[in-house]
């Protein structure tokens, strides 16, 4: 069974991009919604999260954790590696800048959270990958509200994209990765904002492809596939959410963390 | 000592409204930076938060705690009052009610989180005081971030107060309840969008003036007064918020709250 966690909704886009690719697979996603969004809170609390989700999945079968959350992937996976020692974690920072050095050309775009851009982890994975590369990056703290209002194209959506990416189109990156699994919904604005000629990578597909080169076994067609959503704060909203990104009808269960140890 | 706690920084206009009025008074402020919003999240989640924030604030020695959050205020009040029958608890939801209905007027507009406006609560509690008014009431879903991000006086901002803002204005509400604590930032440009003739009750401002009027002991100015304001997720950017928006610097704390019963 494949884990996925993110902190809340928006790793759903991972989730998506692995039913176009394994829709029969056995798969558990958790959703953080009780305490989303992990983007602008510290590293500490960051990775303490992450530790609770990674066990969740791991709790309900997990044998590979996909962190289909950049925030987490950025600050939180040598700790989650390193408390799970047997389980590999996939997480979605290494395979889009791996997809951005492939692509060469001299200068990387990276939009994420602020934790994201503040760990400074893409320009050091990307220039690992690409070592002439120039990264440029810029948090982009509105999006993530945006999009869960779903203000996918909406007038102040575009005035923030404008905003936000003024800085790379000026610098002509020739690629722009897309640092947080709630941005694909913003894609096609992205894309027409920064010109045909950039290409804008997806995290959410990157990450996918190569969990399944890695693990395939993981990925082949169960008959009767164990498919779980959960989320820590179950709503409409979330469901609904869910529904319509996945394009059927989604009804997550509550999950229940396990307790923390005692920090009185 | 008076208690106050919040979903994270917004309640420091609550501080700031305390330390206007009796800036020598002890006080213990809690925001749970790390996992804001509430706004957004279920009844039976902003209900267990708010009983583990009073806790924190009570363990510190608050003999009055002072909800300094509308939709912990809207959602989780009897709860908290049963749980801790020795503590007087007061909202914010009730004054600023009480202030609207005192202003007279047949239409009162409301707007905060979709928690506060999807849990009714102002409706009920303005109809008990005003019982021929009518309620309209707007969830304003981007306004705390767009507060976060200091946009306050920004293009997207007054797009935005247009847009949530205009069936109210149409509508022609008398008076206008901030039912969020971070609205008073946007105070001077929804009344500018509003118009003078419309009354913009502050929740922050009544709910202090209650507590004194209930409580004037615990407002008494001490000599060395005990001042202390805590975060679950402290970083530099809610210190910074903290700082300005008080008028002097702030370092917060890290609260570690009691750990929840086990929950496996």
């Amino acid at each position: 069974m494949i884990g996925l966690f993110d902190s809340g909704v928006g790793g759903l886009t991972v989730v998506r991009a692995l039913l176009e690719k394994a829709p029969q697979a056995d798969f558990v996603y958790l959703g953080d919604t009780a305490r989303t969004p992990y983007g602008n809170k510290s590293p500490e609390t960051v990775e303490r999260y992450a530790l609770e989700d990674a066990e969740y999945v791991i709790r309900h079968g997990a044998e590979l954790v996909i962190v289909a959350c950049n925030t987490a992937s950025a600050l939180a996976l040598p700790k989650l590696q390193e408390s799970f020692p047997n389980i590999p974690f996939i997480g979605v920072v290494k395979p889009a800048a791996q997809a951005a050095a492939a692509l060469g050309g001299d200068k990387v775009g990276v939009i994420g959270t602020k934790a994201t851009v503040n760990s400074g982890i893409y320009e050091k994975v990307v220039r690992k990958y690409a070592p002439g590369a120039k990264v440029i990056q810029k948090a982009c703290p509105l999006f993530v509200p945006l999009v869960e209002e779903g203000m996918l194209d909406d007038q102040v959506t575009k005035i923030m994209i404008r905003r936000y990416l003024t800085p790379l189109r000026q610098a002509n990156v020739s690629s722009l990765i897309l640092g947080c699994t709630h941005y694909p919904f913003l894609k096609s604005s992205i894309q027409r904002f920064m010109g045909k000629k950039v290409k804008v990578i997806d995290s959410a597909n990157v990450v996918i492809q190569q969990a399944m080169e890695e693990y395939p076994a993981l990925f082949l067609p169960k008959q009767d596939p164990k498919q779980l959503i959960a989320f820590t704060d179950t709503s409409s909203n979330s469901d609904k959410l869910a529904s319509s990104w996945l394009g059927r009808p989604v009804k997550g269960i509550k999950a229940e963390l396990a307790p923390e140890p005692v920090r009185v």
